[in-house]
């Protein structure tokens, strides 16, 4: 079993992504992860309700979610963007089901009541934040949809032990279901080749990282990158061995990135 | 089994339902479908999309569903209020899996390629409307979900034969999904005290309709409430032997309406 996390950019192409996925059903089971962040923060602005982010006394960066975020966070994730890649995985004979975490309590967490943010030189208790990190996957579920020929779709939100509704970091949740399922490996698609050593020259594809010398390669992760870095290590510390990572954008996104197009971590 | 439709009206009470649907599950498996129409009218309006409608040359009224129409029903109906309602069902224990029309190919139809509408005294022919009518039911799904006790929820949109997602009537679906699911009772909840003999009078309501003779009580259904006794015929000539009609704003929305406090169709 593989799991497939894909990134929310506009320029992934799901048609590629869904005639890959409906070839590797053959052969094994997958489990679809996906983003939808840069089109929720187009609906967003739509709705007059512009994403903001916080940054943590530490330096941190995250989306502020409030009640109307999550609100345009449930039209996007499980709404719109889950709704059009199952029907296109569909197209593709995929047997798609799309849940997000709320779903039979797919992903449960606890909420953060508080979290703090740096304004200028002022630190503000922020208690109207929606988010939290998942501690529990209702892995019955994903079993009983696996062995009976259905594809899984999944995307956040997650839900709390208060079952309120809450966001949740997609990569480290990724990484705590691939523990749960005991899923070895782990492809990740997004808007690049790989973890490129000049981030402006896509010809610069770092071929190969070492799981335990992740950290020497934080140099060339760029932004969210050195996010999905940071949740790869913790992958490894669950017990995967291989995480892809390549080209949303490309055709055969996947069957490429197994022959070694793209950045390999293991 | 029973199958509990209740419409998209922002009055309708989920925490009422909610206890009900809690209370219920200690006895028999219960499918929940759901509409979201005036809140896709309100988002639709936000988002500079308002909601049209077309009126066929018969007569019958129904919404335009282009592509822009689609995206908006895909983010309010499996998106916004789906979840709200699954994550609100679990805060009652009730362990619900929201369910589109798409997802596992649940709810199956044809789209009508090309549509008639009247405008004025021309007829014009519409081509980019997705729109079909529900013909399959995926009941091994269903039957999967239950039989591990989950609260299936359901919603449009359904799917195409060639994998488009396309809008669909629910209360038909409804009558078609109790059909296939052997189901003998629905219970229907909107924001109306039942069939009501005088419409501007609450008190006024029908207590019982026989299931023979629903043409005769046509009269006295306003708007919506004649495509939805139109709908509760074709549930009759399908295999159901009692359908409840009730108020979805109150206290014990359902039980009460066992109790008889509502109209009921038999």
């Amino acid at each position: 079993m593989k799991i497939i996390k894909v990134g929310g950019g506009t320029s992934i192409n799901w048609d590629y992504i869904g005639k890959d996925v409906s070839a590797i059903l053959k052969k094994e089971q997958l489990i679809v992860v996906h983003g939808a962040g840069s089109i929720r923060d187009k609906i967003a602005t739509q709705l007059n309700s512009p994403s903001k982010t916080i940054i943590s006394p530490s330096g941190f960066v995250s989306t502020y979610t409030d009640k109307k975020a999550i609100e345009i966070f449930l039209m996007v994730y499980p709404g719109l963007i889950n709704k059009q890649i199952v029907a296109g995985l569909q197209s593709y004979g995929a047997n798609a089901v799309g849940l997000s975490g709320i779903d039979g309590r797919l992903w449960e967490g606890k909420r953060k009541k508080e979290i703090l943010s740096q304004e200028g030189s002022k630190i503000k208790v922020i208690k109207d934040s929606f988010t939290g990190r998942v501690e529990k996957i209702n892995t019955a579920l994903l079993k009983l949809l696996l062995d009976n020929q259905y594809v899984p779709v999944l995307c956040p939100p997650a839900i709390s032990d208060e079952s309120e509704i809450i966001n949740t970091d997609n990569d480290t949740t990724t990484a705590i279901l691939a523990k749960e399922m005991r899923c070895k490996e782990i492809i990740m698609l997004f808007e690049a080749p790989g973890l490129l050593k000049d981030y402006k020259n896509e010809s610069s594809v770092i071929k190969h990282i070492p799981k335990d010398n992740i950290d020497n390669y934080l140099q060339y992760a760029q932004g969210r990158m050195k996010k999905k870095l940071l949740g790869a290590k913790k992958a490894f510390e669950t017990g995967v061995t291989k995480i892809y990572w390549g080209d949303g954008r490309v055709p055969n996104p996947i069957s490429r990135l197994l022959k070694g197009k793209g950045t390999i971590i293991s």
